[in-house]
């Protein structure tokens, strides 16, 4: 079994890749961030379950990295019309998502169970598991003060200053039913090519998440997503600032460290190899971008090798 | 100010020749049927009301009579994909309607409130009233057991055999506020050509109404929905016949006897005056039959000059 943590877009992409060269027979659970999820006209909507939903039913408007190939907004454009809120681009094929999974959430469904009926109905091989079942934010602290991240990102346009990162509901969060499970189980655990802070670190600061990855068994690999101190994708530059980190792929993998055994860090920051291994965790340098199907099979592979590779006395237990 | 009473898109065409032709100044107020009502995909839905406030905003898809001009049904082709029941057309324009009134519901304002807010966004001019606020469910009695109304009309195509209609939370249900406000308050009432058991029958099933119509100072006209033995649309026919009443433009005269003023029949059916006079109801005969907005308003035009002609002393009152 292999588990990977996953945000929206990168994570995805890697993911898309990952599930074309996976061992016959291996199982893969992917435990996605739900920090960016939100009420919206009373709909529950999960930004990263259905980004990773949607790409690997391969549904997903690849050009966007979202919503629904094809999808169009005519709901949207009535609820603009009746004067609401529409800086959420809700596509009407992505509506039917959020009205299903609200409805079944208002009937007492918990959101993994929601997950699952979803991921069924469009015949997903993976499990896909919410990072957690219970009611968590992400906030970003700006001038105007706190805002949900989606607000920061979307409507925002992250032009904010961010001043701090509040994960709102971590404190009384709990790991959703399979997560620690699938972390103790796994032989080997993949950090995606996520957000550090808002993706990642959402994840892991779900109490009991770091500590199950700290003791697994499972070789665990991340993937950097800073590319010569620059974000592939998204704003986890403004988010690694505005925390007082350094933009580069040596700051994630610090993040990191404490479960690390294997760092994926792009060729083009082969300069920061020391520092990273000496945070005593080994590293392999490669081409990360993923521009289409050819770079995320090889890139997917290269992981999966390294990984077998990994020597037993290198793993971090 | 002048009170119709409305069912769905017989009532909708006829009020929109109303509004036309309405003495400067005047008021309308429409009390709608929400015995249609009903929640799918966790989502409140009101037909009649829709269909009213569609037609009047001039949005409404001309040639179905329901839903909105130019819609898609994107969302629903998705809800298809994830299984679940798409009987009921949905367009996507249309969610968004079904979305803010079951979010307004959500948060705690009533039916009459989130019709109020609806109707504003779209610059009606016409007061909407759902006839309660209160959970309505009409029902219809077939040899399959109860089904809802909509289940009945949509999905089953109206070919079950009616064996009765249950008018379910008639016994709790009381009128929403300034429904029997405006029965009282209006000079004129005009029961549109709706569905004398479903539409018209649901409305007056609500304690209180029926008892408003026979006391208020208003002139009441009711415009048949029979011509020449048939309803112009819909299945009044078959539940007609379901309760044993023949399928008549007398037959629905009798039905409102006890408050009518003044009946319209259609010259098809001059061969029923006779009967329906003994009724003690005055009636006027013309063309009932809209084919555009020329019939609509030609009948509008005449309904209100009935209505103003009406001798004092022919007035239920």
């Amino acid at each position: 079994m292999i588990t990977a943590l996953a945000g929206g877009v990168g994570a995805a992409r890697f993911l898309q890749g990952l599930v074309q060269v996976l061992p016959e027979g291996e199982k893969l659970t992917v435990v996605v961030n739900t920090g960016d999820d939100m009420e919206l006209h009373g709909l529950h909507i999960s930004p990263d379950l259905d980004i990773v939903m949607y790409t690997l039913a391969d549904l997903v408007d690849k050009a966007k990295g979202w919503g629904i190939q094809g999808d169009s907004f005519n709901a949207l454009e009535m609820l603009r019309r009746y004067g609401l809120e529409t800086w959420f681009n809700l596509g009407d094929k992505d509506l039917a998502t959020h009205i299903w999974r609200s409805s079944l959430l208002n009937s007492g469904f918990t959101l993994s169970q929601a997950t699952t009926r979803l991921c069924r109905a469009l015949d997903l091989k993976p499990a896909l598991l919410p990072m957690t079942d219970e009611r968590f934010e992400t906030k970003i602290a700006t001038e105007l003060g706190l805002m949900h991240f989606q607000e920061y990102l979307v409507k925002r346009g992250a032009k904010d200053r961010v001043l701090g990162v509040v994960f709102e509901g971590a404190d009384r969060a709990s790991p959703a039913p399979g997560v620690l499970e699938a972390l103790q189980a796994s032989r080997l655990i993949i950090v995606c090519p996520s957000n550090p802070v808002v993706s990642i670190g959402t994840i892991l600061s779900v109490p009991g998440i770091r500590e199950a990855l700290k003791q697994t068994e499972a070789r665990i690999a991340a993937v950097s997503p800073i590319i010569a101190g620059a974000p592939v994708k998204g704003p986890a530059d403004k988010l690694m600032e505005g925390l007082g980190l350094e933009v580069s792929a040596y700051s994630v993998a610090a993040l990191y460290r404490d479960f690390l055994d294997l760092y994926i860090m792009d060729e083009r920051d082969r300069a920061q190899l020391e520092r990273v291994q000496a945070l005593k965790v080994q590293v392999a340098l490669t081409d990360t971008l993923m521009r289409g199907r050819e770079d995320k099979l090889r890139l997917a592979r290269f992981i999966l090798g390294c990984l077998e590779n990994l020597s037993a006395n290198s793993a971090h237990s």
